[in-house]
Order: structure tokens, then sequence, then C-alpha cells
């Protein structure tokens, strides 16, 4: 009789490497798959650690275009910020994850997926939720969180089913990272108060050791994709790692939060996302030039919606493909190139310039080559302000004559 | 036969020295007015000035504590930011300034209020329909704008009726300021892809040029407001003044906009605003700790439309009252430290504390205090991903038997 | 020694009365506790069946006035209506019933709060939430829920304890009701194709049956309360009734809506809320004759939050009470009278007035006493279309010349 | 010399025949352009006219199949009511109107467009900005409200120019009317507490008239287009003319409303849509059934911000494509029948089905067939209500030790 098969989200470590052993005894065939998103993972090591301590099958997947392309371009052209704060980082590449384990799932036909949150993060319910809204005909599973394992009783189970146990002290740390960001929480960070201590970061260099020379970009976009650094074309994930790596050596993209989990607590974490951080005040920059008044001031409602869809794990649903139909068609106009500055941690715009430019210099200047019509501005202004005039002028009657009410 | 009166907003500069010259051309007894918002203006000196030019009266107010009070402080817990760039600065003096006009004209039972605004600016919009909104039966006169005087006028105007002219070349810039910034837009500005040149600045260091040692301070809030500097206590006004000064050392708040009139055209714009944009960051922090979800993430909707508000002159409207009954309500909790770096044009919190703290490390900690229930998180996840789950559901079904339906 | 004491949301009905029995077995000592919201219930008759069936303590509350003025009005001003359909009804109650049971609890020093909530309703998320908002140290317990008793095991179950079992055929319906409406959920209306049978009804006249002779109202607000009708004052739940019963007859205020709950699944529900809906229509006919422009497009935003928080069970939050800020800063100029006509399921405001009316018959009209300035027309559109304009001329230079760029 | 030539929007009245006359006098060639929206006119008679009063050439244009498909459409997929009140109306037309002028203007080299809107109304904003956007290059003319020209000078005026005049008395209304609605203004209407006359009304009957016996009728929509009527397939613009005239029957889709126009002043208005009513509110309840929480619970503020953009005059903006792009993404499910019944002024949905139905009866029901898992309700509720929970945590401890803080 053949056994049920469970394709495991697996990442190498010791979390993920008990799961393939507690599956395998639970009765599992387990498919160990392993989804590269920007962590620069040693991709070899990890597929022949899950065959050698237990799955029947270890898939790996380089999946850094298709989370730039799909994931991470969405979240660039609608600015968005969780809680205004920082770039989604985990939240972007959930969907991404869960999409490949249904694919390999479908492909090994197997019943189940298996992962291994933890029970109060906010990764279960977006891992759960994604997986259910592509494919509710999978079970799933995560023995680490439904066995309630500690750290010691995995290094137990570890132990007796053969499986490599590190020796290196155990990082405070719990980290999560991809292109566009790298999340870090746990430890002293546990502490609101506490200042993060520098070995909490990794890809920006601290302010104080940054070099003392600025780097000028000039970023171009194209339907507000970008496109090209310096005039030179990359394609968007190779792009996006450029400019994490020269943002970073600028300390540019470090972020210190206290947010709202969607699990109904707070938590503090920190954040660097050098190549986020630039792309963002950048294309925003761009699109200060290029798009219309009424547009740009209703646009951040839509922004707001998508960071929450996204953090909130609501990816495949139909309202986000309606957010993401008007962000497409928002986009249409965000050609140009802006120069930005990196120096000392600050993103700078300093220029910007679009064949889609809507700044009017003739309108603009106040010198001799003005062609604004300033002579409709009076009565612009006598029905701009006459609701506020009609209002006063009431209220002063009946605070004249209250009587005559 | 006695005069109408006029009461002018009086700069001391050249184009409202020569309105008091006008209107008194024109028949009116001028009242000269000058209100300082935080421009460190010589004040004695514009008082006897406004006397000298032809002004029957001259009339000085210091301003600071009611701006700081009434007008920054909405701005800075409503974390008003136009366009999502900068701390609004011009707007948010407008209405004081029309306020403080319209009580002179009725002391001085003057029938017109005049001033000198450009006619393709924000700002004539926004002192007419605000004296509009405060005094409907006033009139208003703008005659630089109305009898298209240029500078080329001004100076002959200047020179046939007396008035000093300066002798200094005419600043490329145009300039206005107060305690919660400084904006500066035309000359080399009006070309969105120029750097700004250094001499724009005023407030702030260049990054270059900033101290290698970050400055620590520890900003107190009570319900919203800002109270004391590292324990200190200081009014508001006096806070800004503190903190504006050593952010601005730090190179801190330099800002580089293209942004929507109100008139109907783009402008490029930079500002400075140093102090702004320490509280503004530090007062956002502390509500990320002191805030409850739900009102953190529905106050985002009610921060933009109070700063489009204030931007488009709508400062005396009901609208505008109840927007800050919501914001005054949503500061109760807003009590706490916040400890940030200033260092190289950045604000950093690096920690931050509160006895209204919804950060529960109980719940929160991965460690072995942990009181948060995980077994929960299944039940949450099922009832979560329902409606999800149901859609798709539909739509595989769907996909197998097209024909049914 | 004494025992823990419960207080229980009791109804009279069998399943409220069976968890007496159920929590007096567990040990419990029971306070019943019986809260009038405007059902019409024979409180004396509940009172002594609370005690007879096992209560040590049987309180009840008339709650109708509370109710009236404290959640009633709210949601009126906010014209809240859950998905734009029916004006919350269920809701609406749920936070004050929390409130008296919580108040109950610790005037007796009870530990626990218990109720008679299905599993798959919004009820149970509701009282909870709210109880725990306002008392996180109680317990709560459901045993009907918990126990996963059925209808036959709860006779059983009544047998066996001395409880008396109603003998008349149940009704296949759910039905919860106050002031503000009546809600009807199961039986054949969980067909959402079928037609609501005519008994699914009770409040509210069949269209076919109604007088052919309409009745008219002048409903009189004074900031935002109806506090008269026809001249003649009432206290605002004597109101409700009146205006409840009278509209009633007149067949209006029947809703069939499919919805979608809070626990994540859609159902099918009909409602009678004859009053609210003839409040609600009067009541946003005199705000859209005294409420300013920017106020009145402004305000939706702020009620559909409002609407949502209701039926998510948060009105014991900041949030709700910074919305309910807003609201009542609103409400201060809705002032006035308007007249409605009551007809064959038809609220018509056919007229409206105010002392606050903003509505300016010479800004208006179209005969000789026109005062509206004309001219200024020309200058409004001019700026108005400016953007529009700019955007096209930019197009339209691409279109001619995209080899240029 | 060629004459410039000039695109008249021409209703064969006299305001539209006295301006033929004045901007022949001014010189140009004019070219008569009638567009029939559906107000039934008669085209042959119209275009004859335009030729006699002097028009070189006489177009006359029947737009109700675009006009239906293209503007009614998205007002319907969109629930578009202004301030919550009424369906847009005229609001609808004036962005086909104005494109129709600009093809015809192009087609005859014409340099001008010309219309007869007052000075005072929506109209005149709507028809300029919506040729700036489509052709800023074109001139427009209004001599009715450029010259001032009064009722008699009108008269004078057109006896002078061989115009003939109407014996008839004038109605006291100004009415424009399309496919979507009527609307009618003016008159005894300009007394908002005065009850509209019957003879103001044309579409619809009144109730006390309508027929005893109810109409029913299936409407099937596909991706949210109505397309068939009790299972006979219509082009939407005979289907809407259908349902008009049958609701019409039924007095439905009266609205007697005080509005905000965009030029700052209130007017009051009374409009009849009763094809829109129905259509609207048969679409609103399929979405219901077919719509996930997520989608239904935000489309709402894009349904607000479309409604205000067509208004607003905004038509042709990257905004409101945005906008577009964001509905037609959310009616692909929108499919499926609802039965109404149209009796006595009222629209009742009493049936509702779909292929794409959310409501999952087996999850819904309270029989024994339920499938919903209630155990999962006691983790949801833990969680949903954690935040509150914490919060009053807080609030309790800081009530108990004050001092301690």
């Amino acid at each position: 009789m053949t056994k049920e098969k469970v394709v495991l989200a697996y990442s190498g470590g010791l979390d993920t490497s008990v799961e393939i052993a507690w599956l395998k005894n639970a009765g599992y065939d387990v498919i160990a798959c392993c989804i590269d998103v920007g962590e620069e993972k040693d991709l070899v090591q990890i597929q022949a650690k899950g065959r050698q301590v237990g799955a029947v099958a270890s898939v790996v997947i380089d999946a850094k275009q298709e989370f730039a392309e799909e994931y991470c371009l969405p979240a660039l052209q609608a600015h968005a910020y969780y809680e205004g704060e920082y770039p989604l980082v985990s939240a972007l590449s959930r969907p991404l994850i869960a999409k490949k384990l249904v694919e390999v799932a479908q492909q090994y036909q197997a019943t189940t997926i298996a992962h291994g949150c933890t029970g109060k993060g906010n990764d279960q319910v977006r891992f759960e939720t994604e997986i259910h809204a592509l494919a509710p005909e999978l079970k799933i599973e995560d023995p680490i969180r439904d066995q309630h394992m500690s750290r010691e009783m995995e290094i137990e189970y570890a132990k007796e089913n053969g499986i490599p146990v590190p020796i290196t002290k155990e990082s405070p740390y719990s980290i999560d990272e991809n292109l566009w960001g790298r999340a870090n929480e746990c430890g002293i960070l546990e502490d609101p108060w506490a200042t993060a201590p520098e070995d909490a970061y990794e890809r920006t260099t601290a302010l104080e050791k940054t070099p003392d020379t600025p780097t000028y970009l000039e970023i171009s976009f194209e339907q507000g994709v970008p496109v090209a650094l310096d005039g030179q074309q990359y394609p968007l994930h190779e792009l996006i790692q450029v400019v994490n790596q020269v943002a970073g050596q600028h300390g540019i993209g470090r972020i210190d939060h206290v947010e709202n989990r969607l699990i109904g607590i707070k938590s503090r974490e920190i954040y660097e996302c050098p190549g986020a951080e630039v792309l963002l005040t950048a294309h925003k920059d761009l699109e200060d030039l290029t798009t219309t008044n009424d547009l740009a001031h209703f646009k951040p409602l839509i922004e707001k919606e998508i960071a929450d869809t996204i953090y909130n794990a609501l990816w495949y649903t139909p309202l986000f493909d309606a957010l993401k139909a008007f962000l497409a068609e928002s986009q249409k106009e965000v050609n140009g190139t802006v120069r930005v500055k990196l120096f000392k941690g600050n993103v700078i715009c300093e220029g910007r310039k679009s064949k889609n430019s809507l700044y009017d210099m003739n309108l603009a200047t106040y010198t001799a080559a003005d062609s604004f019509d300033q002579e409709a501005a009076a009565g612009f202004i006598k029905l701009y302000s006459l609701p506020s005039t009609v209002h006063t002028q009431v209220q002063q009657q009946l605070a004249k004559a209250p009587e005559m009410q």
C-alpha cells in the first residue's frame, strides 16, 4: 500500500529536519522542498541534507525572478509599507512559497503540506490561509507547533532519529529574509526600550562606518518598473540585488518597529531593506512628477489596502486581483529617471525627469515666461470658498437673532 | 468724512510696503499688521517701517505660542504630511494669520483685509478662503496681483512714493517659514532635474558637515503632546525651537518635492523641517506602542484627510472640527518616552516606553514566560481562511463541470 | 464553602433554562439576568421562571431608554447600515447586554458570565469580545455550544432536571429583536432563492394589506437627535416605538439580505426595521440641507467604519470612542424638521427646513433674485480643468513625436 | 476667406437656436450637433430645424447604445449614487456628449465648441472640463452665459434673427434626461420645504395610481452586465428602456434631494430613475451572493470615488481609468439571476441564485447537515478579542496603581 505524501517547506535547519523525521514516523513519504526567494541559500547542500535526513525526494527551486517580478513589484508600485513603517518583507514571500508548495504537491500527488511555523506568529496564518486559497483540498501539518516541541525536545528527537544537531550556539534571533528585506525578532529585541545591538543587523553598515563619499544612482523606470541603473539595464531581481548591495553599504534601510500582528499581539522587530527603501523612494518621486493630482491623491487609499491585504495573507483573493488591476493602470505613465544620492543612511532624490512629466515650467515659473492665467484665480477662489462663506453667514445670522428661530 | 480702513498683512518687505502706498493712494487708512509665527523677525523694526511708509497704525503680534499649540500640534498628532512628503509648513500658518488679521480688522473696524500673494500660488486661495470663513463681510484686496505689478513696476512705484528700495540683489528664491518649517521655491529650483544648491538651505547643515557624534534625545509625550526633552519640561513652542536647532545641526529634515498645488499646477519646492521631522517620527513610534490595532489601522485615513484639509485651506470648517475631535480622542493614551538618535540626517527611534504600552512581553516572547495560547491559532486560522476556502471550492467546481451551469 | 457565581444572560426560553440547570449541576450559583432592549418581554414572568428552574437570583433590567440613547442614536446619526443593507439590529444590543451582565457580575461578585449562543453565529463573538473588553478577568461559559447539546439532548436534560418543556411546535425561525429592529434567520430562509414567507414577518404589514391613505409625519431633530413628531416631544425610546408602529402599518422597513458574518460565512436573513428606516431617511435628508459639502462628502467613510466597528463587536475600543467624537461634532448643526410621507412601504421626504439650512435660495434660484456671481465660473473652470488639460497636452505631444523621447 | 467653424451642442430649443444665430453673427460657420442619449427626441425634426435657423450643417447622432454600454454600465456596477441619494443622471451623459462634440469638431475641422449651459450649474463645468480633457486645443463658447442673455433678450434676439419663438407658456422646470434617469429643478422646487407637485414627474406613476398587482422580473447578469429579463436577452440600452417602462408604471425611482453642486452651492432637484433603481438594487443583491467579504467590504470606497469622479467631471482622467480597471476585475464572478418584485414604488429582491454563489448551505444551516467547525470559534474569539483584552488589562492596572507610573 502506498503511503500518503507530504510536501514540507524545508529550510535545512534543525526545526524542519526534525519535521522530516516526525512526518516519516507518522507514516508519510516526505518531499522536502526548499524555495529560494533571495536568502542566498546553498541550495545544493540543502537538497542533499533533505534526502540525508529522510525525505524520499528533495526539491529545490530558485524563485528569485518570479519573486521580484510578481511579488516585489506590486509592493514597490503600491509603496506598500506596513503601518507606514516597513516594506512588508516576510508577508511578500509567503504567497509565492505557498504557491510553489502547492505546485510540488500537485506534481507529486501529495495530500498534505507541512511547515514549521510557530504558533504565535503571522507566518502560520499566512501559509495556511494562502494554501487553503490555492488548494483547499490539501491538508496541513505543523508538527513542531502541534506537538508543542520545545528546543530541547527537538534536539532529543533529532538525536534519536539520526539528524545532525548544530554544535554552534543558537542565535538569539529569529530571522527571515528575502530579496526585499530581512526581518529580525527575539532575544534582546523583545524589550522595546532596548537599543537593537549591532549584531542584529547584517545587510546594512552601521552609520558610523559608512563611506564619507556618497554614491549617486540614476534609476530609470518604464511603466513603474525599475529597468536600469545609470543607464544599464537589469532584470528586476538582479537590479534589486545591486541596489541592496550599494544601499546597504551606505547604511540605508534600517527600521525598528513595534507592530500589530494579525493574531492580535504587538511585537517588536527590526528590518533591513536597503534596496527596497531606495526603489520605493525613487518610484514615489517619479510618480510625483508624472501622475495627475486626482490619481495621486486617491492612490494612497489603494496603497494602504494593498499593504494590509498582503500583510493579512489575502494575496490570492478577488480583492487583491482588483487592487492589482487599479495599480497596473496607475503605472502606465510612470516613465522616467530619478537621480538619487545615497549617503549616510539617507536616500535623497535630487532630480527627476520624464517624457510624461506633468510639471510645466511655463505654468509654474515666476519668470517672464509665465503662461498661467492669474485672472482665473479670483473666480476660482470665489466658488471654492463659497460653501464656507455661506456656512459662516448662517452662523452669524443665528448668533445675531437666536430668538427668531 | 472718515476713510475706509484696511488691515494689511505686512512683512516689512518691498511688496507689502508698496501695497501700503497703493492702498493709501486708493483712499484707505492702512493698518499694517505683522504676525510672527516663528520666522524670528525683527518685529520692532517692521513695526516702525510700517508707520514710516504710510500706515496709520502698525501692529505686531507674537503668535508663536498659539501657533505651536493650536496649529502645529494637530498637524503633529495627525502625522500630517502633504502627499506623503512634507509636513505642510505654509499651509499651517495661513489660518492663524487670517484669524489675527480678522481680529485686528474687527478691533479697528476695518472693512477690508489686504495681502500680497501672487496669483498662482496656494496662499492667495488660503488667505482669502480662510478670511471668508471667518468674516465673510470683509472685502479683500491684493493690489500686486490685481494691478499686475511686476518687480520693475513695484520699484518704480516705491521710488515715486518714498519707499526705500532694497539695494542688495534680490534673492532668486521665494521663501516662507515658521516654527514648523521653511519652504523655498523659484530660481534654479524651477528645474526639477536640477540639484537644489546648498544656498537654498538655511535651517539644516549639509550632511557633509554634520557632527560625527550623534545626539540622543529622550522625548516625552503626555496625551500626544511633546512636553519634555531629556526630562526637562518646555512650553511647546520652545520645545519645537530647541529640537529645530539640534536636529538642524544634524542635517535632518531636508525634503525636495514636486507637489500638486490646489490651483491645479505642479510646482517643485524644497523644505527644511528638522524639528517637525524628529517630533513626527517620535510621536508615530510612541503611537505604535500605545495604540490598539483597530485605531492604528484606521487613523491614517483621518490623517490623510487632515493633511488635505489643512493644505486645502479648510481649517475653519465643520469638517475640520470633526476631524480634530477624532484626533483629540485618539491621543488620550499616547503617553510615554521615545529615545531618538539624531545622526547624519537620520532620526532613529532606538527605544520607547509607556505606562500605556500595549506591548505585552509575556504574550510576545518566545521564551518560557510565554502566556500566549498557541492552540487558539488553529481555530483562528480556520475561520479566518474560510471565505477564501469557500471561494476556491466554488471556482474548482466550476472548472470541473462548466457544462453543468 | 461558597460556590462560584455565574451570571447567565437569561431569556426565559428552553436553551437558557437548560443552561441554568447545567451550570447549577456544574457547581455554580446561577444568577439569571434578563435585559429588555425592546422585545416587549414579560419581565415578571421571566424573572419568576428564572428562580423556578434553579437560579439563586433572578434579575430583570429594563434597558430600553439607555439602549435608545446610547446605542441606537449613534447608529442613527452614522447612517449605519451593514453592507449598505440593514441597520445592524442585533449588533447594536450586544454591547449593552454585555455591559449589563458585567455590572450584575460585579454586583454579585460572580467570576463567570454565561450565554447561550450557537457556535456559528456572530453573537458568541460579540458577547465574548465585548465582555473581555469590559472585564477581562471574568470567565465565560456557553454550555449549549461547548457541550454540543442538540435540541433533543436539551429536551432530555430539561425533563431530567424538572424544567418545563414547551409543548407547542418549535418555530422554524431563529429571531432576535430590539427597539431598532427584528432579525430572522433559519428555516426556509436558508434557501436564498426562496421568497421569505409572510409568517416570517411580524412588525410590518404586507404591502398588499397596507392602508390606501398615507401618513404624514413631521420629524424634528435637535443636534441630530429626533425629539418630536408633529411637534410633540418624546423621549427617544418612546419616539422610536411610535415610529415603529406607524411605519410598520405602512409596510416600511422589510429587508432581505445575504450577508457576510464575521466568522467567515455568508448567511441569509430578513429584517424588519420600520422605525429605523424612517428615522435614518429623515436624518440623512436633514443633513443634506444643513451640512457643508466637505463634511457631507467625508462623513460616509466614518459612517462605514462605524457600521463595521459595531458589527464587528468593537464597541468598547478607543477606535469607537474616536469615531463617536467625530460623529458628535458632526451633529451640532443638524437641527430642523423633515416632513415624511409614509405610504405603501415607502418613506418619502417631501420637505425639509432648518435654521441651519445652507441652501440659499438667492444663490440657487434661476429667477431675477439671483445673487450668484456667474462670472466667477469661468475662472473656476479654467483652474479646475488645468490638470486634465496639461495631462492631455503631454499625451498629445507624445503621440505626435514618439521618436523624440 | 474661410470662416472659423464651431460645433454647437444643439437641442432644438430656443436657447441653442438663438446661439446658432449669435455664433453666425459672430462670424462662425455653425455645425449644429444633436446627440440622443435616451431623451426620445425627434431627431429628424431637430436636424431640419438646425439648418433652418442658420447652421451650415446639422448632425444628429443616436448614442443610446454607446451611452448604455460605456457610461451607464460602470455607474451600475459601481452602485454610483451621488451623495448616497441618486444615480447621477446628467453627470453620466456629459462625458459622452463632450466626446461626440469633439469627434464632430475634428471631422469638420472646427476650432471651437459651443454649448448653452447656465453660469451656475454643474454642466458648464462638466462640458468644458471634459472637452479640455479630450481636446485642449479647442476653444469653447457659451454665448447665452457670456452675453448674460435673459429670457426676454433671447426672445428679442430670436425675433430679429427669424428664429421661431415657442408660443406655449414656458415650463417652470429645467429638465435634463437620458436613459439612466430624468432630472428636474427650478420653479416651486426651489423651495426645499415644498412638496414636489405631481406635474414635476413624467417617467413614474404616482403611488396612488400604480397597479394593485406586482410585476415579477427575473434579471440575469453575466460578469455584472444585465443581459436578460425573464430569460429573454436584450442589448443593454433596450433592457434599460424596458425596465424603465415597467418600473415607472409601479412608481419606482422618484428621488427628492438637496445636493451640493461642484460650484459650491446647494440646490434641490427631483429625479426619476425607475430602471436604474431596479437594476442597481438587483445588481447589489447579486454581488452580496457572489462576492467575497474582503472585496465586498472594500468596494464601497471605490464606488464612492467613482460616483464623485463622475459627478466632478473627471471621466477622462487616469484616475477614472484606474477605478474602472478595479471595477471590471470585481465583476468577473457577478453571474446569476435575481428575482425582483416591483410593487407600489418598491423594488424587492425576493430571491437570488448563481453558479458563483458563495453562500454554502452546509456551512450556514442550523440543521443536521451542518459542516461548520464550531470548535474553531473558541480559538477565533480568543485571538480576535486579544487586543481589547490587553488594552483593558492595561487600563485596569493604571486605574489600580496610578501612583506607580
